[in-house]
C-alpha cells in the first residue's frame, strides 16, 4: 500500500502517518534544478511501472536496442516525467499512448568531446541543430572562451546552457594558455580550475594538450591530472602520435582517454594501453575510416564517438555524433554496439548517472528510428518530452538567463593606423621567413624568401603571393601586434580578419594592402568579433561574433549562410584555401608546427621561441 | 627536460624554478595515508615509464591479460611505487627485475559484494586468507555489524581494514533494522547512511532487501537511493525472484544492481532490464552453475562475480571470488573476460578509479599464474608489493589501530532464571506452533502439534524432536525473551547457544533441558559472543567471537577448527542439520517464511506478525 505523500517544501516531505521528514530534492543544478531525480520523482515513477498510476507515456511496439545485453526485442516503454518508469509490460494506463509500429527505440546519442565554440553557435544555436539529430547530450571542452574570459567565460557557457534540452557537461580547459609565447585573454592555473571542478555539470578536466611537458613529468601538469581524480571526475588525454614508452608516461598520470588516434595501429596500441578510445570524426580531423575496425563488442566499453571540432555547414547538412554513428551503422557494424559508442559507454567514461541506456530508472533521453541502416531518426525525445520530430523541434528553446557581461566587449586592440603594420629589412639583399599555408592541412611550412621592398620597408608581393600575416593582442593587455608574412592563399586584392585565432584568439589578419587590413581589422572592433573581408576601402561582407569574439547566438542557418558569402568573396578576391577564415583561424596556433605568427611575433613552434622576420 | 622539485611537508611542492606551490596529497583516508595517487607518486611514475628514472620493479616475459581488448599477449610492465608505470618496452633499468617465464598477468581479483562478518573473522584474520588466493579488493556491506553496533561498529570495521594490503570498499546497510518485529542493537536512519556516505572509502549503499517496501514505493527506502546518487554513488539491490513489472517499479529507484538471480532467466531478465548482474557463489547459495551461460563477451561490462557470504571452511578450502573465476575458466569460459568479470567490471560498476587492470596509471594490483586453465596463483602484488606467493603471505599483515570500544561488550543479557524459559499452555488439549527446519535451506516451515507437558508447562519433547528454541536480546535494551519449539535438529541432548542471530543479531539457543540452556546462555554473556555448546551442566566446547559477538581477530584456520569441534559435539549430541550454528542464525530471521523467533517471540513471516504459541 502507497504511503500518502505531501510535498511541504522542495527540501523535505512529511509523510503524513509516519512524521519523518524525508530528503527530497538532493542535487541541484545552478539554476535550482535537481540534477537527479527526487524522491517525489521516483516514486511517481514506481507507482508507474507497478501500475499503481497511469504512465505521463507509452511507446508501444518498439524494437528497444539494448546497450547492455547487445540485443533488438519487441517492447513496451512507460514513462514517468523524466524518468524511464519501466520496460516490456503490457501497460494500458496512459495519458498518452505512441503505436511506434516496430520502430527502433534507442538511447539519445551523446557526444564524447567537442567544443561548442567550433560551431560559431551559442549552446543554444547549437542545440537547436544537434536536438532534432538525436544527439541529446554532449561533453564539451569551453576551452576557447576559456582563454578569453577565463572562469567567467566558463561560467557563461554553463549558465547558457542551463535548461536547453540539450545536456551540456563540461570538462574544464586544462592548458589556458597554450604557451607562453602568446598572449591569451585568461590564465587558468590550478586554483581556477579546481574551481570549475566543484561544480555539478563538470565531469572532468579537458584534454591535457601539453603531452611533451606531460611526458616530460611537469609538475603543474601532472596536478592538474591528480585534481581530477580528488572530484573524482575524470583527467581527458589529447596525444597526437605519442606511442611507445611515451604513451606509457602519458598514460601513468591516470590521463584515461584520448580522440586522436588517426591510425588503426595507434588505436589500436592506445586502447590495450587502457585508453578510453575516442573516434572522431571533424570537419577537418576525420579519423572515423580509419578506425573503423576498432568498433566491435570485444572492445566493449572501450570505445566512444566523438566530434572534437564542427563547422556549421558539417553540423547542418552532415550532423553531428549521429554522423558517426550512421557511417559505422553503413560500415555494417553491429547496430546495439555501434549506438552503445553513441550512448552509453560515454556516459560510463563520465560516470554519467542514469543516462545512456533505455532502462527502468535513466532519464527518458530516446530516439525512435524508422530506418536502421541509414539511421533515419524520426522522433527525439528528451527526459520524456518529445522535442524534435522529422528533423524539427517541436517548440522554441527556452532562452537560458546568462549573464553577458564577462564575455561582450572583448575585443579591445591597441590604436593603430598604417603605421601598425610596417615591416621592414635591415639590408634590402636580407631573406625573410615566411609561412606557406597548406591548402588542407593546418600544418604550416616555413620557406625563406627575398621580400618585395619599397626603400627598406616589406610590401606585399601580390604577384608571388606573399600577403602580410598580422597578429593583434585584443584582450586589451598590452596592445601587441605580431607581423609576419603568408605565401599560398592567393588573395589578389582586399584583405580579411577575425577574432577566431586559437587558441589565444587574438586578432589575425591577412592583407595584400595595409589600408584594407586596417579597416577590416578596425571593423571587428566595432562589431566586437567575428569575420570580416574588406576591398577597396569597403566592408564586402561580415560575420559578427559578439560573444568572446568567438561565437553568436543567431540561427546556426543563418551564422553558415554568411560565412558562405564570406568565402565567395573571398574566392573573387583570389583566394584558392577551401576554408580561408578556419585557416587563418590556425595561422597563430604556436604547438602545430612550423612557423606561427602570435600577438609576440613569428614563433619557430620547433625551437619554441619567436624569432626575427630576417633569417640571419 | 624534468623540473627539480622538493617536498616541502605533505601537501604542497614548491618547485625550485618557477616558486609555484602545488597541490599534492589530495584525497586522504582516514588515517592520513593518500587514497589517490599523489602528484609526486605521478612524476615518478612517468619518469619511470620514460625512462629517466629506474623503475622499483620490473616483471618481464609475462603473457598479460587485458581486460580493456579481451586479448593476452607477450610484454613486460614496469613498477614505480604504488602503480603501473608502464607496460610493454624494454625496460633495463630497475632496482628488481622478475623473469615471469610466460606466467600469465592479470589484475588483482575483486569481489563485488560479500559479509566479512559471515567468515566469522575480523577483516584482518579475512584478509590474511584471501590476499594469497588473490583477492586483492573486496566490497563489504558491514549489515551485521550494523545491526549491533550501529555507525559505531561500521566505522570500526573501517578502521580495522585500515592498512592491510587488502582494499576493503564498503558499502552502507540499508536495512537496520530489518523490520519492527526485532530489537536490533542500532537503527541507521538516512542521517546516519548520509553521514556514512561522505566518507572516502564508501562507495554506495548496500543492497536494499526491502523490495517489497520498494515496489509499493516507501518514501523512507526511496530516499536511501537518492541519498547514494547525490554522493554520485551507487545504490545496490536485493530483489530474489523479482520479475515483471515488480522488476521494473524496483529498478524505477535507479537501484543498479542485483546478486540474488538464481536462474539463467532470471539473470537475463534482470540484465537486459538494465541490471549490474553479481552472479554470487557463496556457502549456502550457489548460482554460479544457473547462471555460467551469460558469461560472455556480449555482455561486457554488466557482468560481475560475488560470494555475499562465505563460511570459514569454504574461504579456506574453495576460496573467496576466485572460486568463481576458477570454475568458469574451467568451463571453458573466455580467460580474458571471466578475470574482467573477477576485476575491471566491478571497480567499473564501484566507479573504483585506477583499480581492476593492468596498465599504466593503474595501482599495481596483480596476480601471476602459471596455470590459467586451473587459475593457479603463485604471485600477488599488492600497490607494487609482492605480498603472497605460493599460497602464503610474504610478511605478516600490519594490525589496524582500530578503537574496539565500540565494538567489544555487546552482550548484555536480561537477568536469567529457568523460569525465563518457561513456556504454557491454557488448555492441556492446545495445539502449539513449531518451526520445522529444513536439512539444507533456511527457509522454515509451521507445523502444528500437541506439545509435551509437565501440568500447563511447555517442556522438551525429545522422542518427537520438539525442542526449546529461545531468543533473547542481547543488546541491553529491553531484555526480551522470546520463546517456541523447534523440530528436525534432531538434538537428544545439551543445549547450543549464538550470538549470531540474523539480523538483528540477538542471542540465541536451542535446548533440550532448561538448565543446559541456561548454562549456555550464561556462558555466551561470559565470553561475550560466539557459539557455545553444552550438557549435563558443563561447557563441551566454544567459539568465541568477542567482536560485537559476530566476529574474532584470531586466525580463521582457528575458528575453522574450533567451528568443527563445536559440530563435532553437536553430532555426538544427536544433531542431524548440516551446520548447527548457522541453523541457528537464521532461525530468527523475520522476513524469510513460515515462522521463526525473534526477542518479541513468534512472528508469521508471511503475515509480518507476532503470533500466540497456541493456535487459537
Amino acid at each position: 500500500m502507497p504511503i500518502l505523500a505531501e510535498q511541504s517544501n522542495k527540501n523535505t516531505i512529511h509523510i503524513s502517518n509516519k512524521k519523518t521528514v524525508y530528503l527530497e530534492n538532493l542535487v541541484f543544478d545552478k539554476d535550482g534544478e535537481p540534477m537527479m531525480p527526487t524522491v517525489s520523482e521516483l516514486k511517481n515513477a514506481v507507482d508507474v511501472a507497478a501500475e499503481r498510476q497511469a504512465a505521463d507515456l507509452i511507446i508501444k511496439n518498439v524494437n528497444l536496442i539494448n546497450v547492455f545485453s547487445n540485443e533488438i526485442t519487441k517492447t513496451n516503454v512507460a514513462i514517468s516525467g523524466r524518468l524511464i518508469a519501466g520496460i516490456g509490460l503490457q501497460y494500458q494506463n496512459a495519458k498518452e499512448i505512441i503505436d511506434a509500429k516496430g520502430r527502433y527505440l534507442a538511447p539519445g546519442l551523446i557526444d564524447g568531446h567537442l567544443h561548442i565554440e567550433s560551431s560559431l553557435a551559442t549552446p543554444r544555436s547549437y542545440a537547436e541543430v544537434v536536438l532534432p539529430k538525436g544527439i541529446t547530450g554532449v561533453v564539451c571542452d569551453p576551452h576557447e572562451i576559456g582563454n578569453v574570459s577565463g572562469v567567467a567565460g566558463i561560467n557563461w557557457l554553463i549558465d547558457a546552457s542551463q535548461g536547453l534540452e540539450l545536456d551540456v557537461w563540461v570538462t574544464v580547459p586544462s592548458s589556458v594558455p597554450a604557451t607562453n609565447l602568446e598572449t591569451s585573454g585568461a590564465k587558468l592555473g590550478l586554483e581556477e580550475i579546481e574551481e570549475l571542478l566543484a561544480e555539478q555539470r563538470v565531469v572532468g578536466v579537458a584534454e591535457l594538450m601539453s603531452f611533451p611537458d606531460i611526458i616530460a613529468g611537469d609538475l603543474e601538469n601532472l596536478s592538474k591530472a591528480a585534481l581530477a581524480y580528488k572530484y573524482d571526475k575524470t583527467a581527458e588525454g589529447h596525444a597526437p602520435s605519442v606511442s611507445g614508452s611515451e604513451l606509457q608516461a602519458y598514460l601513468a598520470t591516470g590521463i584515461s582517454s584520448d580522440h586522436e588516434s588517426t591510425s588503426f595501429d595507434e588505436g589500436l596500441e592506445k586502447l590495450r594501453s587502457g585508453v578510453y578510445l575516442m573516434i572522431r570524426e571533424g570537419s577537418v580531423t576525420r579519423d572515423l575510416d580509419a578506425l573503423m575496425d576498432l568498433i566491435k563488442i570485444e572492445n566493449s566499453d572501450r570505445i566512444g564517438f566523438v566530434t572534437d571540432d564542427r563547422l556549421p555547414n558539417d553540423l547542418i547538412s552532415e550532423g553531428g555524433v549521429d554522423c558517426l554513428l550512421r557511417r559505422a551503422l553503413a560500415a555494417g557494424k553491429d547496430p546495439a554496439y555501434a549506438i552503445r559508442c553513441a550512448s552509453y559507454n560515454t556516459a560510463l567514461h563520465y560516470k554519467l548517472a542514469r543516462r545512456g541506456a533505455v532502462a527502468a530508472g535513466y532519464f527518458a533521453d530516446m530516439i525512435l528510428i524508422s530506418d536502421l541502416e541509414n539511421l533515419v531518426i524520426t522522433d527525439v525525445y528528451k527526459e520524456g518530452k518529445l522535442i524534435a520530430q522529422n528533423g524539427q523541434l517541436t517548440k522554441e528553446l527556452a532562452r537560458p538567463k546568462a549573464d553577458p557581461e564577462a564575455v561582450l566587449n572583448t575585443v579591445i586592440l591597441p590604436k593603430l593606423s598604417l603605421e601598425s603594420f610596417k615591416m621592414t629589412v635591415s639590408q634590402t639583399n636580407s631573406k625573410v621567413r615566411c609561412i606557406k599555408a597548406s591548402p588542407k592541412q593546418i600544418l604550416t611550412e616555413e620557406i625563406h624568401i627575398s621580400p618585395k621592398l619599397n626603400g627598406n620597408e616589406v610590401i606585399a608581393d601580390i604577384d608571388n603571393d606573399i600577403l602580410k600575416l598580422v597578429c593583434i593582442e585584443r584582450h586589451g593587455k598590452n596592445g601587441n601586434i605580431g607581423l609576419g608574412l603568408i605565401n599560398g592563399m592567393g588573395f589578389k586584392e582586399g584583405a580579411i580578419a577575425s577574432t577566431v585565432g586559437h587558441d589565444h584568439h587574438n586578432l589575425m589578419a591577412i592583407g595584400t594592402n595595409d589600408s584594407d587590413l586596417l579597416l577590416a581589422v578596425n571593423r571587428l572592433e566595432q562589431i566586437q568579433g567575428g569575420f570580416v573581408i574588406a576591398n577597396k576601402g569597403q566592408i564586402l561582407a561580415e560575420l559578427q561574433l559578439e560573444i568572446a569574439g568567438l561565437v553568436s547566438d543567431r540561427p546556426l542557418s543563418e551564422l553558415k549562410e554568411k560565412l558562405d558569402i564570406l568565402e565567395e568573396h573571398a574566392s573573387k578576391l583570389g583566394n584558392k584555401i577551401t576554408s580561408p577564415f578556419m585557416t587563418l583561424s590556425f595561422l597563430g596556433l604556436e604547438v602545430i608546427p612550423e612557423l606561427r605568427v602570435t600577438d609576440l611575433g613569428l614563433v619557430d613552434v620547433i625551437k619554441a621561441q619567436v624569432v626575427d622576420l630576417e633569417v640571419k
